[in-house]
């Protein structure tokens, strides 16, 4: 069974902008079974999407439409679907309320234009919203090959992603025939997207089914595997024939058997040990304690941390001796050391990490060179010898400042993770 | 002038690659002056690719396809342009030679299969490939309403962009009119999207040039202005015609004119004050530090930050009375007021910002609803009344972690750089 989506927004035709929507739609649609066969990007342009709308439908038998669902002239999706299947559109009070109510509880008035997202086209079934004003709609389509089936469905990925996930999921799958699609995820840290692809390929190549892909991000590598079989057990016979000799191959390099990102895997490790954890951050700048406190609930675990952005903070801080950064730099092993050190003994925490380096783009006013980065780890029990702190050094060859910065909070959280049970 | 751009290639279906060789593309045709008006991607299937060219090739003057070039029997682009075009395909001996002469610098035999990369389409210009063994074409089609172009790219995007530049913008700079296209960026802070649009569509909405798009990003707005116009004053005219009424209408909701973001413009009010900033963060966790150091070169006015996630962290590191927050809880107006000032004090800085919240999804262990934010500012000068702090209070309706951190943070900052003169 076939899918085609559709992403509307003039927005998304310049040069910056990609659609994201549809990759998270491809994966829901191929765990059902569902192939996607072609994805098209339209602008605000009524006639036109309407024209895509039609050709689409009549080669797919699902079409999904995002964006363009907004209160202004420029959202296009709701009039252009009406053209497409030559539909009526009703005001449908209902929904209209609601938006109203949604409006007052943040103490303003509905401002007029609104009132075009309580639309909906004959005979749709009206799919809520509870992330944002505009609903979706699921219209069903007698076509000549047998009937099809059109999802409009809301721009912001969060509302997006909500939406099809409790609206869609259970109306597509009576829809489509019963196929068993399991997937295996490895997350891999501390080695490189090249070797870790030389290291398997030899073992997933061979096969078609399960599909792998390798896929790498800031220093964080996944691979993915994938088997779509008739019954529970043939896919993960499947999995197991190709997972096993990949894990075998990997060994401590894999953190993650599922998708878990580190954050929530030390987290967890934490939690388990009663245990605490406060950071200590210079190139970083509060990217390391954000990752950590993206986690729901690490209000648990998580003490704090600070931000030392200059000698002085660090110093005054964190107890890292003026000496000391003189001596050897603020971007140092020691001062990495003393960082951890001071962190945990001020906050009194079971664990500290910090990160001291430049992100770059330039070494202004830094005594290290761009891309270099000291990671310090400082624990309860001897981590090295007969210290109670451990310190990484690596130097990432980019001075892409975002990207720097990215690769040393990974780093940190994957240098931590080895050092927890 | 409209162009379409058609990716080719099953691996683009998948839920984790995204067409970007489109981008590049774009980038190029817009400082043309030619407009995209949609973009697909296609699997490897001839017929349904043929169908995908024949529609585009009837609406937009210009149609680039990119991959498909390969010598497998998946690479289907030639032979479904072929086929939308109705013309024969002639093996070329230069382009053959030319493939083989490739094979033999690498030391190998040409497989028999990469024959088919010498197959050109009658009437077609062949563009060279200096990065790779697939050719390009460009094909001119004569329709009804006036000439086409077909243009044939290979899909590995360092071919594609020397190719496209070496062999298709001369060819392209003679049909296209002179056309100077010039941008305006409004940056805006403290508005809901369609606040916004209500207030200046009945602006922009007369005018199709300059284009205009509204674009929202967690509390952050942009309005972009492009004005396309034979000369440089003409566009520049268009754009104070239309960007004039705006600024009026929006006065100081604008916090930029450029695309820069607040953090940008905020590092630049305070290096030019030669003040320092320090802020102190609970519910977005680092994040709001995270921003403000993504800039290069903060670290001439950040000082740091305190991440203080437990009460005693408040009150260890920042001042906070245990007994204010037994009062009034850590999420309340009078925290993130104790929060500011002790940050600003502890850190001997100019100006200090703090954020108190709760970022959900649940209310577990708080004494504040999902979504409510407290942000404080402290600074050198009465602020509010006889205080030199101020505090402001939000309430989100979401229960969406990183929406609620993203939007107090873009709270925090809109009320810091009101602040600055």
């Amino acid at each position: 069974m076939n899918a085609e989506i559709i992403a509307v927004g003039s927005e998304m035709l310049t040069p910056d902008r990609v659609d994201t929507n549809s990759l998270f739609l491809t994966d829901q649609l191929n765990v059902l079974g569902v192939e996607v066969v072609a994805k098209h990007v339209i602008g605000d342009d009524r006639d036109r999407l309407a024209d895509a709308v039609r050709r689409s439908l009549s080669a797919s038998r699902f079409v999904l439409i995002s964006g363009g669902l907004g209160p202004t002239e420029d959202d296009v999706t709701r009039d252009a679907v009406a053209m497409a299947l030559n539909r009526r559109q009703i005001y449908n009070s209902e929904i209209g309320e609601g938006i109203e109510a949604r409006f007052r509880r943040m103490n303003r008035a509905m401002p007029e234009i609104n009132r075009r997202q309580a639309m909906v086209i004959e005979g749709a079934e009206v799919l809520s919203n509870d992330r944002g004003t505009a609903p979706g709609q699921w219209i069903t389509v007698a076509e000549g090959q047998g009937s099809r089936v059109v999802m409009i469905l809301p721009g912001p990925p969060h509302e997006l992603k909500a939406m099809f996930t409790r609206e869609c999921l259970p109306r597509l799958a009576p829809l489509v025939p019963p196929l068993v699609i399991r997937t295996r995820v490895y997350r891999i840290s501390g080695m490189s997207e090249s070797d870790l692809d030389q290291t398997i390929s030899p073992i997933y190549k061979k096969y078609e089914n399960p599909a792998t892909t390798v896929l790498a991000h800031n220093g964080d590598l996944q691979v993915h595997l994938r088997a779509r079989c008739s019954t529970e057990e043939d896919a993960r016979a499947l999995l197991d024939e190709v997972g096993g000799p990949i894990e075998a191959a990997l060994g401590s390099l894999i953190y993650s058997f599922n998708s878990d990102p580190l954050e929530v895997i030390i987290g967890r490790k934490l939690a388990a040990a009663n245990a605490t954890l406060a950071v200590a951050e210079s190139a970083t700048g509060g990217g390391l304690a954000e990752r950590i406190t993206s986690v729901p609930g690490s209000s648990a675990y998580f003490l704090g941390g600070f931000v030392t952005y200059t000698r002085r903070m660090k110093t005054e801080f964190l107890g890292v001796s003026a000496a000391l950064m003189e001596q050897h730099g603020a971007v140092s092993r020691e001062t990495a050391e003393a960082m951890a050190l001071g962190m945990r003994e001020r906050a009194g925490a079971t664990w500290a990490v910090s990160i001291t380096g430049n992100a770059g783009p330039t070494t202004d006013g830094h005594d290290a060179p761009v891309g270099s980065v000291f990671i310090g780890i400082a624990g309860p029990d001897s981590i090295s010898g007969l210290k109670n702190v451990e310190t990484f050094h690596r130097i990432w060859p980019s001075s892409d400042r975002p990207r720097v910065r990215a690769f040393a909070a990974q780093m940190a959280l994957d240098m931590l993770n080895r050092q927890l049970k």
